[in-house]
């Protein structure tokens, strides 16, 4: 497309996986103008930031682009991250702890990198060019394997004095529900993280139900993911169905906590769960309608447009990367 | 104690309410000097222009103020206030809608006037004087009839897009509980509002429980209240106990997600409801301090000084309104 040089405004964005590293360049219209993944090494620190370094030498090779027209490259990072610092705190999933991540992209790449955890990479990739553009206050909550919020006020991340502000999801959302990962019990994320809906699902189809994912019971390689249940409640599968209703009427009550705590221009739902998620989404759409159509007080914060399911599908995470590195709105 | 003039930075608050007016002069010490009440005359705008000024001043003349010396006055309204332009948007206890306020009580008094909301003022009030001094991130909670949030983010007012952040007294904790002043079910307004407490106990003595409350309801002359729960909690009374310990448990929950939310230096709690609510606050505190145990996540948000009761008492109105004219911390 470009035979040589990055044009002006082209952003690079590396989204670094536990199992995948995806590399992108895109364009100032948040056009993917090409892109490429690879594995991640990660048999040791070192291993992990070769893997990262070549993939975007890779992409930079394959487009021809002069090193020395490139600004910078945004990397999207698993686990904690001090952004200011360029310092990978941890991560579970790249096993490592205290890396100096920036440093060490930017000795191998000799130019300007910017990493951020991976949530807060996707808040920006949402108001650069997805479901938030152009919006200034937003909340972007992430639902994976588990769920935080990431808040963006006046275009900036907001994180609390702790740098916790937006953890929701260890919030109690059900008094003595099913035990959290963090220790509590009822939690947003144990009871509505890609996992618990499935074990929401498995429950019911435990208690004898009749459901097309039935089979997954007996199929020790196929376990039950998110993605089954939203596959099959498409289908018209009643378990799945009233699986996602149950979770949406919950996710719509902590929603609703969260529009009027934070009064935002938009809360964009994004994450590994959701890209298949519209049935959840639509789900919570209508508990949220039904809390404004009875309270006049939530009625002067919510519009049916004020939660959105993250516009950028599976692209999300190069485009958060990238965003990373976009000029000033 | 000063016999002319009013020194360099004594404060001038007036606290305005739906019965009476409190005036007080607070020195930089935080420290009340002199203070006056005055009934409210509510017949018209004006008439209540007429008795907030001349109860300013009043306490200017009884302290040998001269007129001169004074850099503002600061006035904490009930209702909608809209502060950057001066007006009294609607306040049902004043009987007024659209009143320029701060033009009314400027021409009347010739000085400088700033006025808020005196939830707001209540708010900048603990910063100053009270329980969050010199705290720059903190939360309000405000309980009386009603109850709200005030955000103060990096010692500014947090408003949300709407102006309606912190309006968290209308997310719904209990489903399908409680019918709610907005129209909703089980808000947290209807289940731990001052009336909400008062109902509550009122309940458990009508299904026949035994309680040192119940001769409130044969002697419609005393309804009950909020406080006469909390006095009789003190008193070892059963039913009032049980009532704080529910409403506690159902407080710490919305506690919890305004804390995982924001992380705040401090979450204070003030309003008329609490003045005697000391019972209540140790049941919202034993009750997070039990979640803080069971989630490691919420344990790196929570101490046992992040919840914490107003200071100020009976006073809080009046150093709030003396707080919007404070120099800046």
């Amino acid at each position: 497309m470009r035979s040589s040089g990055l044009a002006q405004k082209q952003m690079i964005g590396i989204d670094v996986g536990g199992t995948k590293i995806a590399a992108c360049l895109v364009d100032p219209q948040g056009r993917i103008t090409s892109s490429i993944r690879r594995s991640t090494d990660v048999t040791s620190p070192d291993a992990t930031l070769d893997s990262i370094a070549s993939t975007a030498k890779e992409l930079i090779a394959m487009n021809n682009i002069d090193h020395h027209r490139i600004d910078a490259i945004g990397f999207g990072i698993p686990g904690l991250v001090d952004s200011a610092k360029g310092i990978g705190i941890a991560s579970v999933n790249l096993n490592w702890e205290n890396i100096p991540v920036r440093a060490g992209l930017e000795a191998r790449l000799g130019v300007r990198c910017v990493i951020d955890n991976d949530v807060r990479a996707g808040a920006m990739g949402e108001t650069y060019f997805g479901a938030a553009k152009g919006l200034r206050n937003m909340v972007y909550l992430n639902i994976g394997t588990g769920i935080s919020a990431v808040i963006l006020l006046d275009g900036k991340f907001f994180m609390g004095v702790n740098g916790l502000a937006g953890e929701i999801g260890h919030a109690v959302l059900v008094p003595d529900g099913p035990l959290c990962k963090c220790g509590g019990r009822g939690c947003l994320e144990a009871v509505a993280s890609g996992p618990a809906i499935a074990a929401r699902a498995l429950e019911k189809i435990r208690s004898g139900r009749d459901s097309v994912l039935s089979n997954q019971l007996t199929d020790s390689s196929l376990p039950l993911t998110a993605e089954k249940v939203f596959e099959a409640a498409v289908l018209g599968d009643q378990v799945a169905n009233e699986t996602l209703a149950e979770i949406g009427t919950l996710m719509a009550y902590s929603l609703q906590y969260l529009a009027l705590a934070y009064d935002p221009d938009v809360i964009v739902i994004g994450g590994g769960v959701v890209q298949g998620g519209s049935p959840l989404i639509i789900r919570i759409q209508e508990k949220l309608q039904q809390l404004a159509n009875d309270s006049w007080v939530f009625r002067k914060v919510y519009t049916k447009d004020l939660v959105k399911l993250s516009s950028l599908g599976s692209d999300a995470g190069v485009f958060g990367a990238a965003a990373l590195v976009a000029p000033q709105i």
